[in-house]
């Protein structure tokens, strides 16, 4: 019976490794980004279609777009793969200039959300693997230039968020995907790292059984944590954080930065930055403003944190 | 009569795509560029030569460093010219510090400066060209890539004017070329478009005629513009508007961007940015600001209904 | 006796040219470079240690990341290198995370820190002569293409430290490096130029004997402007002032930026600020109203000056 399970497994790895992403799961994957783009860019979109467009585009293959840069090949190269493009274009279109928002009120009905959310994860595992596929074919000794590029190529739209923000004219410095990593970007991180140790054979896995792993994985927490989010409106703890706490309490002495982002150190940060001059535009002293306004500004966090940019809205088409 | 015409104005379009634009066009194209850049650099002139001569390279050759790294080539090419570098560098130095500001005020005369924009104007045809043709060699099926880099290479200086302002420590990031396209931009998008049409021979029209067609619309525009502006100082009403407004009210359900653009939506602007706080820095705040004044609304609905509210937009243009 | 000496001159400078960066003094460039940013990245160390660690990578490799992109080579390449990012990452735990600070306490002892900005000064040499032959490849006859990217290899962490400093969550776009240069920048920009020269023979010197000459300047220069700095607290006036005012007063008229930087020119400054318009958000304004804060924020100035950051820090060790 093991034999047999195990063997049904391994097929199933199999199957699910030769699977091409074109074009459903890319859809899916569309649909989300853009969704995710919606609330902050509806103004942007009446405005100026072009620079809604483009800033549309950023979050679809914001991946290959930073991984091109970080390789030196042509950042714009994803424009050459027309039927990718034309798809996120349609669903682009469907999502802002439908009549009645048809698409976005579909997409936000729970099961089609799950689905859509789950499908968009599985992209991430390919996204992964196909960054530090192409960082081996050029470094193919260098760990770090495989997760550096499987992370970029996987958590890109995240990553370049600040850019993409530019093009619709907003402009937050204060903080960034690497100063407060949301929950995505750090999934995508362990996962390239994963990834590159099973590409150099430091980890005695084959690629498949890896891939199958990591896809359940993903799929399954984005899954519970939709349903949780959008039923319940719980807060969503990340399943990373005792982890990140006792690794951060060990390594980096001072306070855990886990508590930093729940707000335990804000009063000695207050302090601090109530001593600092008025020039001062450190993090953490923005941090400490914006939650001080947080009853009032609820609507620009949504904005700040794309990736968890659904929630509102998903409220008000329950 | 009608065949000896035709002939004529073949020759003539052979002609000119065989003239080449160095060193009188270019140098057309330098003084245009610097002149345009004076008004904003003059103080930092005088506090940093250097950074003034990096702005004013940044507007001189900014299509070629734009289109550079958008396919992954040297971005520090066109430094490798010695010669337009030189050509470029005496017209930066005699149109900042030349006593009397003699060039300045000469090409400030409404003859040459007619001459000097309607031949910088020709050498747009050239750039948008180039970038097209650089494009196809690398890609040869994608039109997108085409039109991207031709776009870029042709109004270079216009889409990287962010960065060139940050080099003078000027930052306004809630406005950018894609947000809100000048007439230069948009005509230069026109061009890749038709460019790389007839590139990929769906525009069943021969390169040199459409250059020559191109070359005259974009200069008999500009020096009228030029002229009207000068001597009336009227108001410079963009030839796309009438079909830019009915593209808009089909496609894109809402108000046209440029009612937008030009003054309608102004006053209420201006009434929400009077009110709202020092710090804000672009559309998202601005919102945020707007929905303040709403009184006890949910944000949320003020974000999905901003500016005006989808129901009487649709009734406009219906 | 003078040929004697000569024939150890040249064996001095033939020992020098064949001299390897790594281990020690690379690890002197690294020590010195993320000390520099200790003061302005120590609350962003216990928020984001990733973000600070990417922040110390940049100030140690900028130069490579920052020449990498100006020739279209992957700027990930620097990751590429195991063992020097292991060695860089190392002495950033050490001085951010060491219990008592160890590291940073040993490196502000006077002698030591002697020592360790002497050995920094000695791997500029070699960056720049890196940077001039790396363009030297490609680019054979561009004396403007060598300098830049000599440049840009020596004093890379200067020049993106506006994106460091992003990655921090600070954002000051009102200065710059082309802005207001430091002195590193500036000694980088001459020896760039100089070996530039010397690549194109244009300067009649053998390469080593340059390189021991501009190492010898450059060591002599640091160490001194070191010890008068930490034991008088005198003012470190740049030794390239009187011959930039010379320069300044002959080619650009107007006023000196020499005066402009040592607020001469303030008085009118503030006047045609008070009468721009409102939109204006150029340099000197934002010049302006930082030195009319000058008394409070002495450690902001330390952040945005990482190349001098050092100062205020070794008051506080002594």
């Amino acid at each position: 019976m093991d034999l047999l399970k195990v063997l049904q497994v391994d097929e199933l790895a199999h199957g699910l490794a030769n699977f091409s992403m074109f074009p459903y799961f890319d859809l899916a994957h569309y649909i989300v980004s853009v969704i995710l783009l919606f609330a902050g860019a509806l103004e942007v979109s009446r405005v100026s279609p072009l620079a809604c467009w483009f800033s549309s585009m950023l979050f679809c293959f914001g991946g290959a777009v930073l991984s091109g840069i970080m390789l030196a090949e042509p950042p714009v190269a994803p424009l050459s793969n027309g039927t990718s493009v034309l798809l996120a274009t349609i669903v682009w279109y469907l999502v802002f200039y439908c009549p009645g928002d048809l698409l976005y009120c579909c997409s936000a009905l729970l099961p089609l959300r799950l689905v859509l959310s789950g499908m968009k994860e599985v992209t991430r595992t390919w996204k992964v693997l196909g960054g530090v596929t192409q960082a081996h074919k050029k470094y193919k000794d260098s760990l770090l230039v495989m997760i550096a590029i499987g992370w970029a190529r996987g958590a890109g739209g995240g990553l370049i968020s600040k850019f993409e923000q530019l093009v619709r004219g907003v402009w937050q410095p204060e903080t960034n995907e690497l100063l407060k990593m949301t929950y995505p970007t750090k999934i995508t991180l362990i996962g390239a790292v994963l990834f590159a140790l099973q590409q150099t054979q430091y980890l005695p896995v084959q690629k498949h059984h890896l891939m199958l792993v990591y896809t359940v994985f993903l799929v399954a927490n984005k899954v519970s944590e939709t349903a949780s989010r959008m039923m319940l409106t719980g807060s969503s703890a990340s399943p990373f954080a005792p982890i990140e706490s006792i690794i951060y309490k060990t390594l980096f002495i001072g306070s855990s930065p886990y508590a930093a982002l729940t707000d335990d150190l804000q009063d000695s940060c207050t302090d601090r930055d109530a001593s600092a001059s008025s020039g001062d535009r450190g993090p953490v002293k923005k941090r400490t403003a914006a939650s001080q306004n947080n009853g009032k500004n609820g609507s620009l966090q949504a904005k700040d944190q794309p990736e968890n940019a659904d929630t509102g809205r998903s409220k008000k088409s329950d």
